[in-house]
C-alpha cells in the first residue's frame, strides 16, 4: 500500500507497532484470562448528562395537550368497577367506563410516587435501586418462540426459560433476572406462572419480575416472594417489578388493572405502559405519540397511587413505529428514538422513575440489521436516561423470538454502556501529562509506564468482537459473530452453576408449586 | 400465545390490525414505489442539541493542557526547513526540528479559520457547506482491499473504484464523493491519482477530495480542477477537500505538510487530523487522548493560516483503542465516542469546522459486530456533531477493506441519521391532537384523516430491513442482511446513470492525464 496517509495504512502500522511494545504474546494472553471474569455491578449509576432535545417550550406544550387529552378525551378503564369507584372518589368525573379528569389532577396523584426505590433480591449484594440516575439491565420479556443457530426457530419451553435466566444470572452487566424471558409454552397456560417464579427464585439469585396475565396469578407470585423473603418483608418491601401495559389507545382493561391492584396493595413495583406502534395504536408523529403515552401513563400511574398513596411504580413507554408494507412494528429508526428521549425528559419533570427502549429490532436473524436496529435502540436507552431497561438482551424479530445468539452479543454492548455512562476520568492520571512528557514526539506509548499501569482497564474489552488480524481470523473458520456467540453460548450455559437455596424454603416453593398445579385442570388458552 | 400483556402479543396484535386498516395492500405498495426515490439533499443541518459530556471544568483543564503539551514538549516538523522557517516568523521557538509554541500562539493564529465554507461542487446543487449545524458524510478512505460477498476479499482494482463513486452519487444520503474510496492498486503509485480524481470528476458530481500523497500530485489535482472548475474559480473558491494526518505522536511529515502546503495556498480545504490509536500514539486514557489530539490539531491548524490566513481547514480527530490481545485497532468501545463527543466540544470552542466519527468497524464481514460498532461510531458521530464524516459507509476491516454490502448497509443509516437530526414538528399537524380527538380510546388510528394524510412521510423507511412475516421472509430465501444488500448493490450499480458533462472539458481532463502518464515511468512502490 504506498498511500502514506491512508488511515488504513496507519491502523496497519499500530498493528505493526504492536509487535514491538512491551505488553504483548504472554502478557496479553494473561489479561485475556483475568479480562474474562468481569466483575458484575449490581447497576449503574450516570455520571454523563442526558441527551435532552425536546426545549422547555415542547416539554410544556406536550404537558398541556396530555392534560387536555385526559380532560377532554378521557381513559376508559374496562371491566373494572373498583375502578371507577376509586376514580370517582378520586375527583374524576365517570362516564360509563370512561374516565376524564380535572387538569392537574392525574399529575398532583403522581406526587407521592417514589423518586427512587430499591427492589431487594434473593441475595442482598443483588437488590437494584430503581430510578435517580441509575440503570438497570433486564433481559428480553414476552417471546413465545425461541432460536438459536443449530436449531433455528421453535416454540420455547421450560428449559429454554431456564437457559435465558442462567445466561442472565451468568452476564456481567445483566442486573435483573427479568420475567418473561420466554413463553415457556409446554407448560399449562394457567400454570406456567409457577414454573416461570420458581425458576427465577431457584436459577438466580437476582431481582425478578411477577406474573400479570391475572389477578390470581400475580397473589401467586406474591405468595412465592413471601416463602423466600417472608410476609413481612414483602408487604414493607418491593421485591418484585411487574409489567402493566396499557391497551393503547386510551385504555386499561380489568386483566391489568387487576394485576396492578394486587402489586400496589403489597407494595409491589409495577411498570405502567403504553404499549405504542404509531400509526396503529397511536398518531404517526413523534409528539403525537408523546402526547399520547404521557397522558396514559398519567393515568395509570396515578391510579396506582389511588389504589395505595406511595405504591412503587415506573413510568414506561413503549413506541415503535409500523412498516408500510407490511403493518409489522419496526425498530432501529429515527422516530422512536426521538419518542425516548423525549418520554425521558418528561418522566424526570414528573419526578418518576423512567422504563423505555431495550436492544429491540425487527430482524429474524441475529445479523447486521438486528445489530444497527438494537444500537439505535439502546443508545438513545442510555443517553436518554432510562432507569429500567426491559428487553436489553435476547430480543428478535419484533419480540416474536427469544435468541440466544442474540442474548449474547447483546450483553456485550450493555457492557460497554455501563462504561460510557461512567464518563470520564478527570484525575492526574486520568489525564496522563507524564505519559505525553516521557513519550514525546515520534515515539510510542506502548512501552511507556503510564500504558503498562493502564492497560489493562484502559479499554471496554469486547467478549464478542473478532479484532484478531484477517489471517489468523481465517484459519479460525472465519466465523461472523452469530457463530461465535453460539459457541459463546454453549460455554456460558456448561459453566453455569446454580447459587445457593435454604433447601427447606426450596422444598416450600415446590410444595406450594405442586399443591397450586393439582388444584385446578391444564388450561392451555 | 396466552400472555395478553406480552409486548411480543401486542406487536402480533398490531400485524393484525393492520390487515383492518386503510392504506395497506396496492396502498403500500404504491407507497413503496414512491418511496424508493428518495430525495438526495446537499447536506443537512441539525435541528437537534449537541451531545456535550464534558463539562465547562474539563473543557478547561484540557485546554490548559494541550498548551502545556504545546509549550513544553512541541510539535516535530520533519524533513520540511521552510515550515521551520514559517513557524520562527510567527513566534514559536525552534529547536532543530521541534517547535514549541508559547502559550496561545496556536490558539490566535486559529482566529482567521472560516467557522464555516462552501466546497464547490462541478454540480452546484452538489455543493456542500462545511461547518456550522451543518454535516456532511462522505464515503470510506484509504482500503487496499474490497471485498463483496460472492468474490471474497481482494485486492482493489480501478473499476472497483469507479463502483464505489457511483454508489456515493447514487446514494441518498450521501453528499460527497470523498477521495480514495478504495486504493486501486492495479494502476501505478504514481499515477493512479490521475484516475482518482478523473473518475470523481467524471462518474460524479459532487465535491470530492485530491491526492496528498506527494506534493506533485496535490498540483496535479489542482491542475485537474482547474480544467474543469476554471484557473480563476479554483484560487478564489473551494474545489476539493484533503485529508492531511498528523503522524502521531507530535509529528507531520515532508509529505503531508508539502501536500497541505500546495492545498493551502490555492485556497483548497485541508482537514488536519491526529490519527490516534490509543495506547500507541497516545496515552490509553480518554483526557489523555483529547489533550494530545487538540495539541497536534492546534498545530496544524495554525499552520495551515501560517502559510495562508483565511486558509479553509478543518479539526480532525480519529481515535481509536487498540486490542490487547492482538495490537489491531477496535472501533464501537466506549473510549473512541467518548473522546469523539468531547473532541466535538473542544472543536466547537475553538470555533472551527470538525472532523470525526464514520461508520466504522474492526469486523471482517458485513455482520452484527460490524453493525454494532459503526452504530456506535456513527450515532455519537451526529450527536457529537461532526461536520465532515469521513467513512460514513463501506468501512470494514479497520479500514483495510472496502466493502460493497456494508456500504449499502451503511447508506440507509445514513439516511436515519440525516432524519434524525431534524428533531421535531411541534406544528399542529405535529402534535396530531384532532387524531387523538377522532379516534378516542379502544380504537385505532390507521384509517383516520391524519394518518391519511402524514402516513407516507411519517416515518423513515429502511432500503435494506426486512420487516415482513417471519413466513414471508422465510418464502423469500431467508437472506440475511448481507444477501440483501448484495442483491440491492447489483440494482444499484445497474441502474447507474453517469451525470452529464461538458464533453471539452472531458477532454481536456484524458488529455492532462495522458500527458502526465506519458512524461514518466510506472512505480508501484
Amino acid at each position: 500500500m504506498s498511500d502514506s496517509n491512508s488511515e488504513a495504512a496507519a491502523a496497519g502500522a499500530g498493528r505493526g507497532r504492536r509487535g514491538r511494545g512491551a505488553g504483548g504474546g504472554a502478557d496479553a494472553r494473561r489479561a485475556k484470562r483475568r479480562g474474562a471474569k468481569a466483575v458484575k455491578c449490581r447497576f449503574f449509576e450516570r455520571k454523563i448528562p442526558y441527551f435532552e432535545p425536546l426545549s422547555e417550550e415542547a416539554l410544556a406544550l406536550i404537558e398541556n395537550n396530555a392534560d387536555t387529552v385526559l380532560e377532554e378525551v378521557g381513559i376508559d378503564f374496562r371491566d373494572d368497577a373498583e375502578a371507577l369507584e376509586l376514580w370517582k372518589a378520586a375527583g374524576a368525573d365517570i362516564d360509563g367506563e370512561r374516565v376524564r379528569f380535572p387538569r392537574g389532577l392525574c399529575r398532583s396523584l403522581c406526587q407521592t410516587i417514589p423518586r427512587q426505590f430499591t427492589q431487594h433480591a434473593r441475595n442482598p449484594e443483588r437488590s437494584v435501586e430503581i430510578g435517580g440516575r441509575n440503570t438497570v439491565f433486564a433481559p428480553v420479556y414476552g417471546p413465545p418462540f425461541i432460536r438459536d443457530l443449530e436449531g433455528g426457530r421453535r416454540y420455547a419451553t421450560i428449559e429454554d426459560f431456564q437457559n435465558f435466566v442462567k445466561l442472565a444470572y451468568m452476564a456481567p452487566a445483566m442486573h435483573h433476572s427479568g420475567g418473561t424471558v420466554c413463553e415457556p409454552v409446554d407448560v399449562a397456560v394457567n400454570k406456567r406462572h409457577l414454573d416461570m417464579v420458581y425458576t427465577h427464585l431457584r436459577y438466580s439469585d437476582m431481582p425478578f419480575m411477577g406474573s400479570v396475565t391475572a389477578p390470581e396469578r400475580a397473589e401467586d407470585s406474591v405468595a412465592l416472594a413471601k416463602i423466600v423473603f417472608g410476609d413481612d418483608f414483602v408487604e414493607n418491601n418491593t421485591v418484585m417489578i411487574n409489567l402493566i401495559n396499557a391497551n393503547s389507545p386510551m385504555t386499561f382493561d380489568d386483566t391489568m388493572l387487576g394485576a396492578l391492584k394486587v402489586y400496589a396493595r403489597h407494595n409491589q413495583a409495577c411498570i405502567v405502559t403504553p404499549f405504542i406502534l404509531s400509526g396503529a395504536m397511536a398518531p404517526v408523529t413523534s409528539v403525537g405519540v408523546m402526547t399520547q403515552t404521557l397522558a396514559e401513563a398519567l393515568a395509570g400511574l396515578a391510579f396506582s397511587q389511588v389504589v395505595r398513596p406511595g405504591a412503587p411504580v415506573v413510568f414506561g413507554s413503549f413506541a415503535s413505529s409500523i412498516s408500510m408494507q407490511s403493518g409489522a412494528p419496526t425498530f432501529g429508526t429515527p422516530e422512536p428514538a426521538m419518542v425516548l428521549y423525549g418520554m425521558g425528559q418528561l418522566a424526570r419533570r414528573l419526578g418518576v422513575p423512567f422504563r423505555s427502549g431495550g436492544s429491540l429490532c425487527g430482524s429474524k436473524l441475529p445479523d447486521a440489521q438486528a445489530a444497527h436496529e438494537s444500537s439505535q435502540t439502546l443508545l438513545p436507552t442510555i443517553l436518554g436516561g432510562v432507569n429500567f431497561v426491559l428487553h436489553s438482551a435476547g430480543w428478535l424479530e419484533g419480540g416474536l423470538v427469544s435468541s440466544y445468539e442474540k442474548f449474547i452479543i447483546d450483553i456485550d454492548q450493555l457492557g460497554m454502556m455501563q462504561v460510557m455512562a461512567g464518563g470520564y476520568d478527570l484525575s492526574e492520571n486520568g489525564q496522563a501529562m507524564d505519559a505525553i512528557r516521557e513519550v514525546g514526539p515520534g515515539s510510542h506509548f506502548l512501552g511507556c509506564a503510564h500504558t503498562q499501569a493502564n492497560f489493562e482497564s484502559a479499554f471496554y474489552r469486547s467478549s464478542i468482537a473478532d479484532n484478531n488480524s484477517f489471517e489468523q481470523w481465517e484459519s479460525e473458520g472465519a466465523k461472523d459473530s452469530y457463530q461465535r456467540a453460539s459457541g459463546l453460548c454453549k460455554t456460558m450455559l456448561d459453566s453455569y452453576e446454580a447459587p445457593a437455596i435454604d433447601p427447606a424454603i426450596d422444598e416450600a416453593l415446590i410444595a406450594f408449586i405442586e399443591q397450586k398445579k393439582a388444584s385446578m385442570p391444564d388450561a392451555f388458552s
